[in-house]
């Protein structure tokens, strides 16, 4: 089990990538009512679909509460939710016995369990990802009905860049207008980056953004409570991030003072920054302005060539071929998680 | 105050920039002898020195035990630390009130105290990187003596870039030969830098590269308890930090999966990595190479050059100019303040 | 839901006497075999069975592992429980609307969430221990399986004494010679007091006493981390309980040291106590000797007299006669409810 | 170090009996004006006095605030206050190395860390107590102020018994007139009996009562979180305490439903109960009426008499005689520490 204990929610995940069910248990969330449509909507765009740069893997990932919600009401201070896993072939892993897949948890977990059954990822798994998204997801929903509104999408696949807010500011409609699609431009050849290195049998990176407007000044605290601390902790347990900054993030590194620094300045009485290099952040604290942050995603360490690694049976080098459906671009579905991600860390911190 | 509380550890930092004193208690820490001189050097190291990139403030930062050390042991599962602050020179901000400095927490601190006496930045100034570093420090003497061992250095000053792991693969050797200086390779250009910035009444930001030599595998754990989650937690709790990445970190994105992912190798009985692009990190547990990071530092805000804000008071847009003495790359003096965060995190987990 | 989060387990209990089902969440228990029919017949005992003092509703209370235990093995860290609530007969409580039972917590529950609907005792009601004895019975087990036994039984009922520790020592042999039986001595008339209260629509208390026999010496800490202070948390988490003590508790005050006072002596090398008025805890610390202690249980307050209370809807004095069917003894069911209380607080001292 | 972790107060109590200092750290404490009057009567109460019933030693308990209070104010989320010791005597204990006395920690905390050197309690001596006074004083100031107010009296020394809340309601009045005594009745026979036994070189056990006038209603929650459970556990933490009541406690048992149920009315428009048997809690919440309790002390372990006990060094039974000057009836100065750790509890409840 893995837990989340904030100042005043905690999030409870269970399960494992190819348990019989996997699932959340909330402490501390507003009783609001469940917009079960809303929720869907998001663990449908987590869900892999038809498209080139996801797995064919079916993962129906209905949600049912099993305690806590009554006619979508959350009634308890507790509430508990579950996904049965229909679809647990481990099967696809048997040749990996022993054997851990480069750049997983594979072999890190058998260092702590010792467990050489390396199927699908345990508790690792990016599948964990859809109770992370229940939790998460009504917290969205509960920050949206209060006008906070959290956005993500994807602004570089492989080497193909697309709309960025280093570049220029992003308006909410302008995320809006992009539909179904998972960037604000370039999608078109951000796909054909994947179908590329899926033809190959390879996997490509990503980096996601997001955005939130209408973050209320105040939010956070100084030093070990900070709000970059608590998004960071839990962005970083989205499997496959390997990076995150805040605003203008490592470009600050090459930027002088006089060009970091965001001017304030009165605009119909709020009190407003020119720039926005530091994300909406200072000190830990919200300053009002967007909370502006840049996820990396590494590749989907899953790829279809054959491989280096290690037999832990005969303790030799030896080779491996990963079977099975992956993602060619995790980062994808992770858009909507890492959405999830933050509204979780910044409900705990809004409830304060 | 502000309270880290670990698995194993807790660390409370209490006190502000211009306090009496400052100070921390650590709780579950080992009961080792404190290596007074090792620590009284990463004191040293963190305080302001009399090179061009530094502040002139006199910063004599003694520790003083209250409780819980006797003869240099730590004899209680408790102890407490202070430092005098003997320079309170508030006086250098009478000029501020009201006025936020940008991108410092003065306005957000306001949000949320109503306080409108910005001197010296409170509780959210680097001055509080002091009691971290007496507590860093002991984690990173007792990690030491158990043979891990964390260094950090800087890989760019503005725009001056040095020696980076993301180039090369840098051993324990390299990072030692640097002796008393901040950077592997371009210590002078990296200074003319700041002393450019220095003249010119602006700063300039850095980005530091922390390396853990000999850690052992299977420390931390995944979703919310990952290693980089906890590092990530206590990395950001240091001020001017805007972004962090581990091993090849956003480089990844960009990368193909065959490329990215680090093939497992026996050498002499021991599972290794080809590569580490990991940053010696899967699935939130460490697989036994070296831990690498890279952290983003903004330049310093207080810039002498005059800026535009607001004042709070009469709620109209004016000027300011920052006195006092600033560093002018915030950067440099987290050297060891980075190694010490990273230090506390990798002890509490190590504890487990 | 109610959480008991101790240093190394934590138990959530969810549900409320007419939830449709109620149930347990644990985590950090050791990975043993559940013995179900052991645990069964705790359940079984905790029942309301055909006697004349016990409710005659049916509560099956079959445990549902739903989480965490595959073919009765723990396999988690965290394993979850539930027990259906098939007879959800609210309808018993129509009258009582408004109108809070007497030693209830129908007036205080009202004072904290201005709900008015009195049915059953909600998160309060005497239903909850099961899933209490869920955990409880399995930490019992582990316990009984590192050879700690904890018994407890009935010794006194209203104005009937039986058998008590603080008239002599009692031993294992002697307590498991009661068989089916609550009480070491008096059952019979322990019974009769309580057929008459019956009989006259009325109900008794009771005191239960509690000894853990084979405690190892050195569990627990001083002052707010002794070993009374945990169990005296947990035992008063049992509706009904109003008093506690441990060796010779009250009776201590009229005693002189030299009486109180246990002596110590060695043999067969270990270290014993002549007597154990301090019930083997001093300094919060077990010393090896059998933990005792007594527990003073109220009269059940459901009885079917008229009571004077008030009308909270139209805030007058009025009188209730309550329905339903009620334990005219809580103590009697409470027994194995105690021993699962104090096995929890075991537990968790014991794996620190 | 010994910690209470509230809902929203935290208390860490340091040092030892014989250590240099003894002090505590508190967080999450209202931001009064502390009352040094007030809390130096405390701690004077606490003091042993030049009676027969008390030790001879000096404590001048002089409260030393080295963080977080100005001018008398608590000005920070966190404060620390220390004691000096200025008489640390351990040598009055050089003939118990290795001879734990009876019924105190010796033994106990032996077995936790073979330490052999059993000198004046360590950190389970009566000493921390006074640390607990500081915290637990201004606690009882704060809801002082709020008009909740905490009283405790002794009842019962040895065979004398004075009047206590179980025979007559006591008012807040009644209380007052006792002026500097420690009992509402026979305070001179109780003195005698005292007086008695440390003539014989002996001590004697003592019960004292606590009531809590104004409770607002609502205050506590159901099942672990309930008023009884954490008075009971701050009460446990006091040295030398085996027995804690509420309301009419074990009486309880011998009672009808009908006689120990409190029936409810209204007065003046509030909710009232005729009788007082639940000690003012129903289901862990307050109920509006006087929270009452009762405490069972053992006497001083520390008797003059010779004693027997072991030689852990030669493992063999032996005899002790303890030096020294200790109290006769430890319970006395305990009745300022009983209000404080009743203080404690409904401070941390009040603020939630």
């Amino acid at each position: 089990m893995s837990i989340f204990r904030g100042e005043k929610i905690s999030v409870e995940i269970f399960g494992e990538s190819h348990s019989k069910k996997i699932g959340v248990n909330c402490t501390g969330f507003p009783k609001l009512k469940i917009d079960l449509e809303y929720l869907n909507k998001i663990m449908e765009r987590r869900k892999p679909s038809k498209n080139a740069y996801s797995t064919s893997r079916k993962e129906p990932d209905e949600v049912n509460f099993t305690f806590g919600v009554n006619n979508g009401y959350i009634v308890d201070d507790y509430f508990s939710a579950e996904i049965e896993n229909k679809n647990q072939r481990s099967g696809d892993y048997n040749n990996l016995y022993g054997k851990p897949r480069p750049s997983h948890a594979d072999f890190t977990s058998f260092t702590k369990t010792g467990n050489l059954n390396f199927s699908g990822g345990g508790k690792f798994s990016g599948r964990m990802t859809a109770p992370l998204c229940i939790a998460g997801g009504i917290a969205k929903q509960y920050l949206e009905e209060k006008n906070i509104k959290i956005y993500s999408y994807v602004s570089q696949v492989g080497k193909v860049k697309g709309t960025s807010y280093l570049q220029s500011e992003i308006t909410e409609e302008q995320i809006l207008s992009k539909g179904e699609n998972f960037a604000l431009s370039n999608q078109v050849e951000m796909e054909e980056e994947i179908a590329n290195a899926k033809i190959n049998g390879d996997s490509v990176g990503a980096i996601l953004e997001c955005i939130v407007y209408n973050m209320p000044t105040g939010v956070g605290d100084g030093i070990f409570d900070g709000l970059e601390s608590k998004i960071a902790n839990l962005v970083y347990s989205i499997p496959a991030v390997k990076g995150i900054e805040f605003g203008s993030g490592f470009n600050l590194a090459s930027m002088l003072g006089s060009q970091a620094n965001d001017s304030l300045y009165y605009e119909n009485g709020v009190v407003k920054t020119k720039t926005n290099n530091s994300g909406g952040i200072n000190g830990g604290i919200s300053n009002g302005m967007p909370i502006t942050l840049r996820v990396a995603f590494r590749p989907t360490p899953s790829i279809l060539k054959e491989q280096n690694t290690v037999d832990l049976v005969n303790k030799e080098n030896t080779t491996i071929v990963i079977g099975g459906r992956h993602d060619s671009c995790v980062g994808i579905r992770a858009v909507p998680v890492l959405e999830c991600a933050v509204a979780l860390a910044i409900l705990d911190e809004t409830l304060k």
